[in-house]
């Protein structure tokens, strides 16, 4: 279809960089948690390559903080996930599945620990907030559930780590991927840690001051003038590319996180107090019925309308995400395959689509771009 | 800020009618629990008079469901709204705000018993099903709460029941207000209400098998035909003129329901079993911090960027929807006025503008246009 235009409203939330962003040119937003989520700012071909050569910041206020504060605060986080959280360190962000009592993909948050008695979740699209308070409420524990008043600024990029030293000191360095540091900026102090939507490099700004937020940005913008600095936003490009998985685009409450190759994040025998460890345990031992995987097309360069992946002339799974890549000579898609499906198919399957019917492989998650090499050249 | 484009992607949900809804020519969608709900097709001030002169066709697939199936059903209801459901006939669509322990505004869906243990809530924009399962696992109600595949189609204005009528045959005519039968299409039954997101009249279908809502929702179309049936959606002038609050825009969770003037389905001395009534209770006995009210200024004709509310100079609330009404020569607000503004400004307020400073009223919702007639005139 046409691209549509979008209606915001005070419902689509805007942000204390809203104003900011409008002036650097964004072209398209999506909406995310209830919350302006920009798409594009040049093209998404020119913001990947922007990306991938020099350094973006990026306004992800939409990635909400939900605050889990008291004495049962980290047993809810442990309740939600599969995750082992007793090892958390104090400046740690986890990637976490949150599954329900059937294994079901509620969200797939960084938990980061704040505090021994506070986490932070910083959610994909979900209101994560109803489903910690629906169960603190129902299990009547002693935690706040709340939405403060926090909205990340990513700056991503190669050169994220050059324009992050000028503002916030040579400190930015001993911060290590996944984990956070406070920071001052103007005197006020704000987590930072080594981590963000795209596989460049970068940081993530916990923006819990909009006054503040907004001098960060123009300082952000002023230090990096030489460095080109740019506006920029999670890529759809540079995301497939990266395999990096999206909720509600790739994974959603039809599926496990083990349908989702999130296997590491789910710790199964450890007698974890977890809503969800019994159902995924079952679900290891009878094997998935599903699994997203990776197809690659090689020279097939215009993006199609419609792909549909066959394995023997039958449908064999259903395309969640994908893209023409910007950096090789191929298209690139994340599917939902049935598990008999990928047995038959031994990494080959065809590509049905309006334009015709091409050969694809079908190749495990991140894609390993070495291993391909031979049939995807670069560009 | 110009308009920007949505990007659409698989995570905002399309429906069984979007491509339908785009060989109608939308112009603009928002998002709406994670689906895409059109806002534009001729322009807002077009699509308004064409509603309540003719007879339109709505996609609201995201008014989405939330199915309760279980023993505890209705004691889930029940405890998630301080509305008494206890009366709820077989046949009724009961409005009902949604609100926490402290009584904080989660939702305000419709309602609907469709059996026994079976209710069906047909939300506004937020992730109901979270809440309602978080509530029942933490609770271990015998409850589950699922999202069914319904796509609900409203038929609005004036004309709506004389084509109804030629879809669904007279029986129509026996649907009472805010109640539903089950009706068949093509041999296949589907709740129709009488209800909708207007006050022009008309019904809601609760489609609940995509192939067979396609062929009602054309077949509407060719019955309609000389009755100028049209493409529509939720209008933004006639929702304001009419009183209908919009979550996320004039509610959220810092409010409750008493602050939004639902006061008459809120049941606090029965002895519900229901979350929220303790705190309510004891928020009607000292009186409401704010309230939303609305604010009319006769003779403004523009739409302005910005809308101060003011009482003898000071702030005194905040705007949460505008528009200049199509029928009336003024401009109307909902505003979450301080209550005791509310009392200073005896009616009187002034309205801060970049155009400049307007005298306007502060009144009850909804408009009463008789009474405030004298200064509101007819266009």
């Amino acid at each position: 279809m046409p691209i549509p235009q979008l209606s915001v409203s005070r419902r689509t939330r805007s942000t204390p960089f809203t104003s900011r962003i409008a002036a650097g040119g964004v072209k398209a937003y999506t909406v995310y948690n209830h919350m302006l989520l920009p798409t594009v700012f040049r093209s998404v071909q020119e913001d990947y390559w922007h990306l991938c050569q020099h350094v973006q910041v990026w306004d992800v206020s939409a990635e909400r903080q939900v605050q889990l504060k008291g004495r049962d605060a980290a047993r809810l986080v442990q309740l939600m996930t599969p995750r082992d959280i007793s090892s958390a360190q104090d400046d740690q962000c986890f990637y976490m599945p949150l599954c329900d009592e059937n294994g079901s993909m509620i969200n797939d948050p960084i938990g980061i620990k704040v505090a021994d008695d506070t986490w932070w979740l910083s959610i994909a699209d979900s209101d994560v907030k109803l489903w910690a308070k629906g169960l603190a409420t129902g299990l009547r524990l002693d935690v706040e559930v709340t939405e403060p008043d926090v909205w990340p600024v990513a700056v991503q990029g190669p050169k994220a780590e050059a324009l992050m030293q000028r503002v916030f000191g040579d400190i930015v360095n001993d911060i290590r991927f996944f984990r956070y540091k406070r920071l001052a900026f103007m005197g006020h102090e704000m987590l930072v840690a080594r981590s963000g939507w795209s596989k460049q490099g970068g940081f993530e700004i916990y923006v819990n001051d909009a006054a503040i937020g907004q001098a960060l940005w123009d300082e952000l913008f002023v230090q990096g003038a030489d460095l080109n600095v740019g506006h920029g936003c999670p890529n759809g490009i540079e995301r497939i590319e990266s395999g990096l998985l999206s909720l509600g685009n790739d994974m959603d409450d039809s599926m496990t996180p083990l349908q989702c190759g999130l296997d590491k994040y789910c710790h199964l025998d450890r007698g974890l107090e977890s809503l969800s460890v019994a159902a995924l345990a079952k679900q290891k031992a009878e094997g998935v019925p599903s699994r997203l995987m990776g197809i690659v097309v090689p020279g097939m360069t215009q993006p199609p309308q419609t792909a549909h992946v066959l394995v023997d002339g039958l449908l064999a799974g259903e395309v969640t995400s994908h893209c023409v890549s910007a950096r090789y000579d191929g298209w690139l898609a994340f599917a939902l395959m049935d598990s008999s499906a990928i047995r038959t198919a031994q990494g080959a399957v065809s590509v049905h689509t309006e334009q015709g019917d091409f050969d694809g492989l079908c190749v495990e998650l991140p894609f390993d771009f070495n291993a391909i090499g031979d049939s995807l050249r670069l560009r």
